[in-house]
C-alpha cells in the first residue's frame, strides 16, 4: 500500500452534529453557530462538516449540554447559565449579576485564566468549552407597571431564570421559567407582570412592547452574556491538533461576529420599539442597590456550600475589580464624552 | 499522470512574508500578527506559512503598506492611520478623533458596511484589508505640566501624529513625529513637552512617568484603535477560497485576542505606573470641548477637498450616532453602576 499523505491524517473526513439551544428565528444568536460551522467547513475544504440543528430538532434547547455530556451529539451551542440547576457554577460561563461586561468577559476567558478555570469545572460534566458569541449588556426587561422602588418587586411575577431569579426572589418577586412563545399571552392576560429577554433586536420580534410597555435597563444580571460551544471531551480529545486549532479559531471568530451583529442591529430596533410605544426607564439607584445587595447575599449563600463556585467567584471578581479600575479611566470617560456630545447635537 | 486530490488544489504549499509595523518589544500588538500566523499554519497543517518580520527587518514600520502595495511582501500588519499623509481617509481604518470605541469599530467593520467602504478605498492602493487587533481606548499621553485649559496647548511641543496632530495644531500646539526610542530623552531634555503612546501596558515599558508625570485621559483621538492585515490585492486574489476563508477567520480571531490581551494587562500596569509616580488627570470639559470643536473643523476642511474622505466620514459618523444612542442605555448604565459600586467598596 501507499502511505497516506500527511494531510489525510491531520484532516480526516468528519461529520459532526451541533445542537443549538436557540430557534432559527433568533438569527443573531442561532446564526453564530452557523458562522462557526461555515468557517470550519471552509477551512477544511469541507472535510470537517458540522451540521447545525435548531433547538428541538434533536433535543430541546435547555437539554443541549446533556446531549453533549452523554454523547448524543458531538457538540452544542448554548448559554452555560441554562445549567444553573445542575450547579450554579455554570453561570460564570455566561454572565452573573453585576459581573463582567462583554469585553471583560473576553479578557477574562482568553487572557485572565477564565477558560482554564471554567474548563476544569466543565470537565466534570464531560464538556470542553470554547467561547462563541456575546449579546453585550442586555436590557432589564419589560414591565406592565413602573418599578420605582425595591418594594415594587414584591409579589411581581417575572419571567426570569436561574441566578437572577434567585436574586429578585430575595426582593419578594416570583421568578418564572416560561418558554419564549408563551410569554406574550401571559403578559397580555396578566398572569405575568414582567419578563426579561435579551435586547432590542431580539425583543422586538416577540412584541412585548404592546403588552408591557416599560422597558427597563440595564440588565444587571447579564452585563455581557457569553455563549459557548460545548464539545464532548472524548470527541474533543479525538481531534487532530489541526482540527482542534480550527475549532478554536472559528469559535473565537464567531464570538466577536455575534457581538458585532447585535451591536449593529440593536440601535435601529430600539428606535422602532420607542416609536411603537415602548417607554425606556432606568432602574433607580435604590433598585440597583437593593439588587446588588441581594446578589451578594445569594453569592455568599452559594459559596458557603459550593467550593467550585467559590473558586470561580473569587477568580472572576478579582478580575472584575482590576478591570473596572482601568475601564473607568480611558474607556468610560471616552464614552461619557461621546454620549454627551451626541445629546448636545 | 494521476489527478491530484482536491485538497492539494485548495491547499497548495505557500510561504508568505508579513512585515509588522511594530517592534517585538510591543508584544501585544506585534504578537497579534504572530497569533494570526500561527492559526493559519495550524489550520493548514503548515502548508500555508506566514513568516512575521518585525519593523525594520524588511522595511521600516511606517513603510509597511508601501511594501504591500509594491509587492515587496505579500502582507503587513499595521495601523491604517500611519498612512494619513498619503490620504487622510486611511485614518478611518484605525481611529479618528471622537470616533468609535473598540466594539463599535468591530460592529462598523463587520456588520455596518465599514469593511466594504474601506476596501473600496484601499483598493486604489492595491491593498485588501482585514481587521486584526485593537488597543481599546488609548490614554491621552504624558505631559510635563498640567493641562488645565485649552490655552495650555498653545506652544506645547507634543509627540503626536497624523489626524490628532492636526487637531491640536488648531489649539496652537506643535505636533511632532518622533520614533518611540527618541521620546524619553526629548522629554528629559525638555525639547518635548508631552507625548502620547498607547496605554498603561505599553507606556510603562518606555518609562515616560519618570520625566512627564501627568498622565491624561481619554485619548479622544483613538477611542478604539484597530489594526489591520493589509494584503496585496493580486496576492489576495490568487488565493483559493479555502485560504481566503482561513486568512479572514484567523485575522478576526486575532482581532479580539489582541484586545483581550491589552484588557487583561492594562490594570496591573496602571497600578504600577501610579505607584511609580504617575499622576492621573482627566482632560477637563473645556479642553475636551475645544478638541471636539477643532476636530470638527479639521473634518470640515478635509471633506471640502477630499470626496472619498467625506464618503467614509458620513458613513462612519451616521453609524456612531446610532451606536451611542444604544450604548448609553444598557452598556453605559451597567458600567456606571459597576464603577460606582467598586469605588464604594
Amino acid at each position: 500500500t501507499i502511505a497516506a499523505p500527511a494531510i489525510a491524517q491531520s484532516m480526516p473526513e468528519l461529520k459532526w452534529r451541533l445542537t443549538s439551544s436557540f430557534p432559527k428565528s433568533l438569527d443573531t444568536i442561532y446564526g453564530a453557530a452557523e458562522i462557526f460551522a461555515k468557517a470550519v467547513a471552509e477551512a477544511t475544504d469541507n472535510k470537517f462538516q458540522i451540521q447545525v440543528f435548531a433547538a428541538g430538532e434533536i433535543v430541546p434547547g435547555l437539554q443541549a449540554a446533556d446531549a453533549v455530556q452523554n454523547g448524543t451529539v458531538e457538540m452544542c451551542h448554548t448559554a452555560s447559565y441554562y445549567y444553573f440547576g445542575k450547579d450554579p457554577t455554570f453561570a460564570f460561563g455566561t454572565a452573573v449579576p453585576f459581573g463582567l461586561n462583554s469585553r471583560m468577559q473576553n479578557a477574562w476567558q482568553f487572557y485572565g485564566g477564565g477558560m482554564d478555570v471554567m474548563n476544569e469545572f466543565y470537565g466534570k460534566f464531560n464538556i470542553h468549552a470554547i467561547p462563541c458569541g456575546n449579546t453585550g449588556c442586555q436590557m432589564g426587561g419589560w414591565f406592565r407597571k413602573e418599578i420605582k422602588t425595591p418594594e415594587d418587586f414584591n409579589g411581581l411575577k417575572m419571567r426570569i431564570g436561574g441566578f437572577a431569579g434567585r436574586v429578585i426572589g430575595k426582593l419578594g418577586a416570583v421568578p418564572q421559567q416560561i418558554a419564549g412563545g408563551d410569554i406574550y399571552p401571559a403578559l397580555e392576560k396578566g398572569t405575568l407582570d414582567a419578563c426579561e429577554w435579551v435586547g432590542p433586536y431580539d425583543d422586538e420580534k416577540l412584541g412585548f412592547y404592546k403588552v408591557a410597555k416599560y422597558y427597563y435597563y440595564p440588565g444587571w444580571w447579564e452585563g455581557g452574556a457569553m455563549l459557548h460551544n460545548f464539545i464532548n471531551v472524548a470527541k474533543w480529545n479525538s481531534l487532530t491538533p489541526t482540527y482542534k486549532s480550527i475549532l478554536r479559531t472559528a469559535s473565537e471568530m464567531a464570538n466577536t461576529a455575534m457581538q458585532s451583529k447585535y451591536d449593529a442591529g440593536n440601535p435601529a430596533a430600539l428606535k422602532r420599539l420607542v416609536a411603537g410605544g415602548a417607554v425606556l426607564r432606568p432602574f433607580s439607584a435604590d433598585v440597583m442597590d437593593a439588587c446588588y445587595k441581594a446578589s451578594n447575599d445569594v453569592y455568599r449563600e452559594t459559596m458557603a456550600t459550593n467550593a467550585p463556585f467559590k473558586k470561580v467567584y473569587d477568580h472572576m471578581m478579582a478580575f472584575r475589580g482590576d478591570q473596572y479600575l482601568w475601564w473607568q479611566v480611558a474607556e468610560y470617560s471616552f464614552d461619557t464624552y461621546q454620549i454627551r456630545a451626541r445629546a448636545r447635537g
